[in-house]
């Protein structure tokens, strides 16, 4: 495709965009498909020779398209929102039209710069202690593809930490000179590593253990914590633990678990570290962190132990914090912790400013050597809606989630809010007047879920299992697009669902 | 930004791009900038209020691009290249207007769809054998974002099949009822792994071992075999670490190192697999892989032994591919060996399409949960190009190293070629007549190499350094753009500055 080629299939394809936006609300939530349905349209080989763009951005329309479940949708309330905004879209634009792997400060100082720079932008919007800064002596940030990457990545550099300490420590020496001596003593000592959630931790916690090989011990929550974790039972996990001659290092610990919305104990769990001095406290904030921008809401994520104690911090600007997935910063209170596990540099990858230590080199941050420039799309979210229109955006979803907890409250169908709602997420269940049978209740519950998947067309919600609860809805808002007519009329499908399911039963 | 505003802006954007391509020859290829030069014109918070598109975008231009380093420059001649394509910047922009963390199947099945298809197309494309298509009973393939990525997550499933086999062959048993007993056992069995590599090895391979804490050992290469890894040399290795009671696991074989573009004979290893059942094969073609597209290049790949014996096999589209970065095609003789090592499903993970295994969902063959709509770009690129101008594109580049090569054979400059040219990748050195020490050839090297980074706002090139021959430059073509008079100029310069620090030296 020549320069002016693309001049017209760029204006064309911002066109459709448009038309996309236009129509979002009449388009159906979920994807209306089957699983298989492309290969039915589509060639089993790559052409040949080269085909006109007419026809191909045609295709993208008519078989492309139909297939994507709208996470812009006003009526999608499933999983966690993945905003985007036209912000995003003009950035991810520019940035593969200056494609490059980014690994080094040379390779392109803007990618590199400006994600410093942005990354002390909503550090300061979140009130991060300055010990968060890049510009800090110490402290350190970087944009990482998801939490997943992120739970990896703090996992490693935890593992390498403690396996130093335990060297001082001098419990055991890996000054040895055979290599396979070294390995041995890491595997041992690796194999006595645990870390540590709870059971409403989010999988990646499970996840990243699993590809480290490590141990994972998720701790046991209750619901008149409201399924945040107690310093008691923390202490009482290590302490067990540390009597079988494991060795804790790590806690995930979650402010808005997935399931509802649940805060750890931050306030407790810095108290117990007190006496577990190694234990690296990573929070995964991956949906509610963004809420650190209100004012009002530090309190309830304990900003203050954050700002103390943690090591490090997560949250996805790319869920509820209106930047394009995927743009996950980490912030970390030691960025040495994360390039002394990380670093390798052979001759080709050596430059100048690196040699002089004179600007960062990101990949001895992360897991990768290259990586996008997500930065870009982070500034230009954030300039264009200013702090201000950030914290509208987030306000607006929390007032919304509280009309759809109002509309809840009428009971036009028996519908039982099961734990205070958190920011923008509402979990709840059908609960007829009667009916107190847990596996009763548990199957007519999984009735109504089946039942609203069938109209996933119209909106679009998960489900969850909650301890001493059962099986649950999730409703979330956090589309930018969404009003208040969305949240009523997802509220009339819900009911009107409900009742059907409650006729049906009886 | 509304819709009518971000009309505007999106046609600005495009008409900007245009303009940066247009104007592409007359930029410096290496941003002209000092570490810290991005926070001197950017304010240290975001703003308070939105500001006006006009002025983020007008930033862009003015304060962002004068630091990137323009990879798509045709003398850009550094590193590997990073291709982006019109075709590519259209997709990524499609993509972020559909943004969603694409990790099952439903929540977007386009996504997993196109996905599954394209890998198809360019397993066709190279030649692969039915074994690694996704509509094969066993085979499979997923994007990742980097060769880096691919190394990891590919030594997590042959970390986890090894350790089955030897639980299965009764060396131990893990079937304890303490978790802490399998910690152990694995702790110690995986301290016995060793992955291989040669010395010519990416540093992703070190790296990969360092994340997962495991032992990785670089076999020594020689000159006479081009660097390349040769089967007796394997065979010892292997030998003498089974015999220190070490378990070979996994082995990275290149095609295309970065350092020269060196292969490791598959042919050789072939064979001493046989003797080494349990070793799992990846190759690592990151470079150089795309080159299975040329039919006259596919023994030279070796495609048979990939076809014939290999795990797994991965190339990046997004180097000399034509694909915008990141698109890492990562093929599996067995998908289940991904899945086995890294499916976690919670209550809020599962849908009616995983529970009835009625169709793939990939976050189950990756490490992290999220993922971006990556198969888009590569649909758009192999249909606009055609298979026909895929090949084209590549036997470009080769030409045109090849018309490198030349220029350095008439010896205008006492340049040498120091290792056999691979596809577009030239190793060479200053060499004088009558000097034979190696320590001054190094000095002299070097200062060569200093002299030409002075130059790099006109053309840009990087070093490595050879067994048995020391510190040379490397000389890459691939972008797109480049013609023979870019290739004569950066030959121009090149003597000019060969010719300058020889006359200094004297």
């Amino acid at each position: 495709m020549d320069v002016e080629t693309f001049r017209k299939a760029g204006y064309a394809a911002i066109d459709a965009i448009c038309d996309y936006y236009k129509s979002m609300d009449s388009l159906p939530v979920m994807a209306q498909v089957e699983p298989g349905f492309l290969r039915k349209s589509i060639p089993e080989e790559a052409p040949e020779k080269g085909e006109e763009w007419n026809v191909i951005a045609k295709d993208y329309q008519e078989k492309i398209l139909p297939g994507i479940t709208h996470w812009q949708h006003p009526n999608f309330h499933a999983y966690f929102p993945s905003n985007t905004t036209f912000e995003g879209m003009l950035a991810d634009l520019h940035a593969s039209s200056v494609s490059n792997p980014g690994f080094n400060w040379s390779v392109s100082p803007s990618v590199t710069e400006l994600e410093l720079i942005t990354l002390d932008w909503t550090a300061k919007m979140f009130g991060l202690s300055q010990d968060f800064y890049t510009t800090s002596e110490r402290g350190g940030s970087i944009i990482l593809n998801s939490a997943s990457e992120v739970a990896i990545t703090v996992a490693v550099a935890a593992r390498e930490k403690i396996l130093a300490t335990m060297e001082n420590k001098n419990e055991v020496s890996i000054k040895q000179t055979q290599i396979e001596d070294v390995a041995y003593w890491r595997g041992n000592a690796t194999s006595k590593l645990v870390m540590y959630g709870t059971t409403q931790t989010h999988s990646i916690g499970v996840k990243a253990a699993m590809v480290l090989g490590l141990q994972f011990r998720a701790i046991e929550v209750e619901g008149k914590d409201r399924f945040g974790l107690r310093g008691d039972a923390l202490r009482k996990a290590l302490k067990e633990d540390q009597e079988k001659g494991l060795v804790p290092f790590m806690l995930i610990a979650t402010i808005g678990t997935t399931s509802s919305g649940a805060v750890d104990r931050l306030d407790e769990i810095e108290e117990v570290t007190k006496d577990y001095p190694d234990l690296w406290i990573h929070v995964d904030a991956a949906y509610a962190g963004v809420c650190l921008a209100l004012p009002e809401m530090r309190s309830t994520c304990y900003l203050d132990v954050i700002n103390r104690k943690v090591d490090s911090f997560s949250t996805n600007l790319h869920k509820w914090g209106l930047v394009t997935f995927d743009c996950s910063p980490l912030y970390v209170r030691q960025r040495a912790d994360l390039s002394n596990a990380l670093t390798v540099t052979p001759q080709y990858l050596r430059t100048k400013q690196g040699d002089a230590n004179s600007a960062l080199d990101l990949r001895n941050m992360q897991l990768s050597l290259g990586r996008r420039f997500r930065s870009l799309k982070v500034w230009f979210t954030l300039r264009s809606y200013g702090q201000e229109g950030f914290r509208r955006h987030l306000r607006n979803g929390i007032e919304l989630s509280q009309t759809f907890n109002e509309l809840i409250a009428t009971q036009r169908a028996p519908l039982k809010i099961v734990t205070p709602p958190q920011w923008s997420l509402t979990v709840f269940r059908l609960e007829p007047a009667g009916m107190k049978d847990e596996k009763e209740l548990d199957t007519l519950n999984r009735r109504f879920w089946d039942e609203l998947q069938t109209r996933s067309d119209a909106i679009l919600l998960t489900q969850t299992i909650l301890p001493e609860i059962g099986f649950c809805i999730r409703f979330v808002v956090g589309t930018p697009s969404s009003k208040e007519s969305h949240i009523e009329k997802a509220y009339d499908i819900i009911c009107q669902i409900a009742l059907k399911v409650l006729q049906d039963a009886q």
